[in-house]
């Protein structure tokens, strides 16, 4: 079959012929019709993320159809269209994943192939409103907004949400969320053009973060926020938590501007406010995201498609960090 | 009457008389029994707190007898034993308290006196299983303490709970607290002494946080926290987070020694840590922590007892820091 291979970090990935697996017990083969870039996926090319394994197909997003079975599998399988949970082994704890936990594509084999073996458990009927660019463009980043938002932020109609980076897969999911429970979102960017995109998507207004006074535009605009959910961190987050109206929560879930940030705690207990850590989520908060996104209608916002092997071109366009929405991958068959 | 009144900062308190106050619609007039200190007490005589105002009669904690009532209140309350409620006008959330929210004691004249004035929305009934002196030491430390580990903290019997600063008010509320729902309580001090009282009260070993490798300590002889309760803040803080299990959380409530902390929030959100900030709590949380500490029949730990006209000893014995657990102040009638 072919498949995008890392072979060596700082380097393009290879489209080349590798053997199709075979699902063991458990397992199921997907003939898949679509992927999807994650940051992951690009911090891996670049040699910039822990435990780098080579050769290896990256990518952890993926939609097709199950076309063979492990041998303790029911075959009446064959046929469905499915979309694939990128989390291996959770485990058994909600608050947290287990040791085991891993993210397919890297080590094990992923998404930017024809083919790919996941656990059974790991499938899940497709969204019927979704195409499979759409579908293909669902399962990291709505995954992690889901948890982000709902597990870990407790997102309401009754809160003024900031989603900081809009344009970024899981920003994105996030306003459109946060839009569907009917809570007031506000969004930064560097880019007029992505807040215009993000008012397009509901957003009440945006700001752009490369001024050096955008909170205190925040505040005068629009308020206090009693939920921000972040995923650059940096000086960016010093500011988010001055935004932060009493019993506000913010939810962090990447560092894109830097890891360490300094805290006043004497601020955080006395306007009695938390900052939650979250990442990726549990096969219930999967469940849970495609009940949300089903009921809701929500269809992913798409930046730009690539053919497999043009991916290369699809990871620079997200080096340039120009693309709103994800960067899709069509697999031809 | 008599009371000990701040006249100015940086001086002692003087033991005078002042006229007695009066109860107005709404209002009760107790006649206090005991009272106790809190650090809140000792960082107003010292100038460090926000908004200090002089003449004032200081202290936020007092359990006495209803002795006269507003003239809309019923007089079947006078006789009645009570604690007070220190909380004024937390307001209508659980989660943090209004803009008008004040402290007994500061500006509101406050409990070290012979009677005190308050709204009868803020007396209880004392716990019946407790002295005077006990009654008193509840209310301030009792109730940060339980809104940080319960409300807040979400403290279960399937924790293992970290309690920085044992000796302290709250940090022994929360080790006791903590016992008496069956966690597993691990503390920190500077004194041998304390750690040993620690243990005697419940909690299953200490460390002492002067060792540069007191985080090391835990990790080798317990293993990871789910849950850590701290007044500290500062280098300390940082070191819990090292200390907390994955989907592990952290209380803030105070800033003895630093407020500013530098956090890594890829730890954070890889981990799905939280760190919470905590303060006083609302009615909800005060009526829950009498019922809770009646259940339990939790005496607090008294460290020592002055009489009013000796209070600026107690507060001399707290600046020492060498106190374990509530300092109280008898008032003589």
């Amino acid at each position: 079959m072919k498949a995008a291979v890392l072979h060596q970090v700082k380097a393009p990935l290879a489209i080349e012929d590798v053997p199709e697996p075979s699902p063991r017990p458990g397992e199921v083969l997907i003939e898949l019709r679509a992927a999807a870039l994650n940051r992951r996926d690009y911090w891996i090319t670049q040699g910039l993320y822990p435990g780098i394994k080579v050769p290896c197909i990256l990518g952890s997003d993926g939609a097709g159809t199950v076309v063979e079975v492990g041998s303790d599998i029911s075959t009446r399988l064959i046929g469905q269209e499915v979309v694939i949970n990128p989390g291996l082994e959770w485990g058994p704890s909600e608050g947290a994943q287990s040791t085991r936990f891993r993210i397919l594509g890297m080590p094990d084999d992923g998404t930017f192939a024809e083919y790919v073996v996941v656990p059974l458990s790991n499938v899940y009927p497709k969204p019927p409103h979704l195409s499979w660019h759409e579908a293909a463009a669902l399962p990291l980043a709505a995954l992690t907004a889901y948890r982000a938002a709902f597990t870990q932020g407790e997102l309401t109609a009754a809160d003024r949400v900031l989603v900081t980076g809009i344009g970024g897969g899981v920003a994105t999911f996030v306003l459109q969320y946060s839009v569907a429970v009917r809570a007031e979102v506000l969004v930064t960017s560097s880019a007029q053009e992505k807040i215009e995109k993000a008012i397009e998507l509901g957003a009440r207004s945006g700001y752009n973060y490369t001024d050096p006074q955008w909170d205190e535009a925040v505040l005068e605009a629009s308020g206090e926020v009693n939920l921000a959910v972040d995923g650059a961190g940096g000086k960016g987050f010093e500011k988010i938590l001055k935004l932060l109206a009493p019993g506000g929560r913010v939810v962090t879930y990447g560092v894109t501007a830097g890891a360490k940030v300094e805290i006043p705690l004497n601020r955080l207990f006395w306007r009695q406010l938390r900052i939650i850590g979250s990442t990726m989520g549990s096969p219930r908060d999967f469940e849970r995201m495609l009940d949300f996104v089903t009921r809701h209608l929500i269809r992913p916002a798409i930046d730009s498609v690539f053919p497999l092997d043009r991916i290369n071109d699809g990871l620079e366009r997200m080096r340039r960090g120009e693309h709103f929405g994800k960067i899709v991958i069509e697999i031809p068959h």
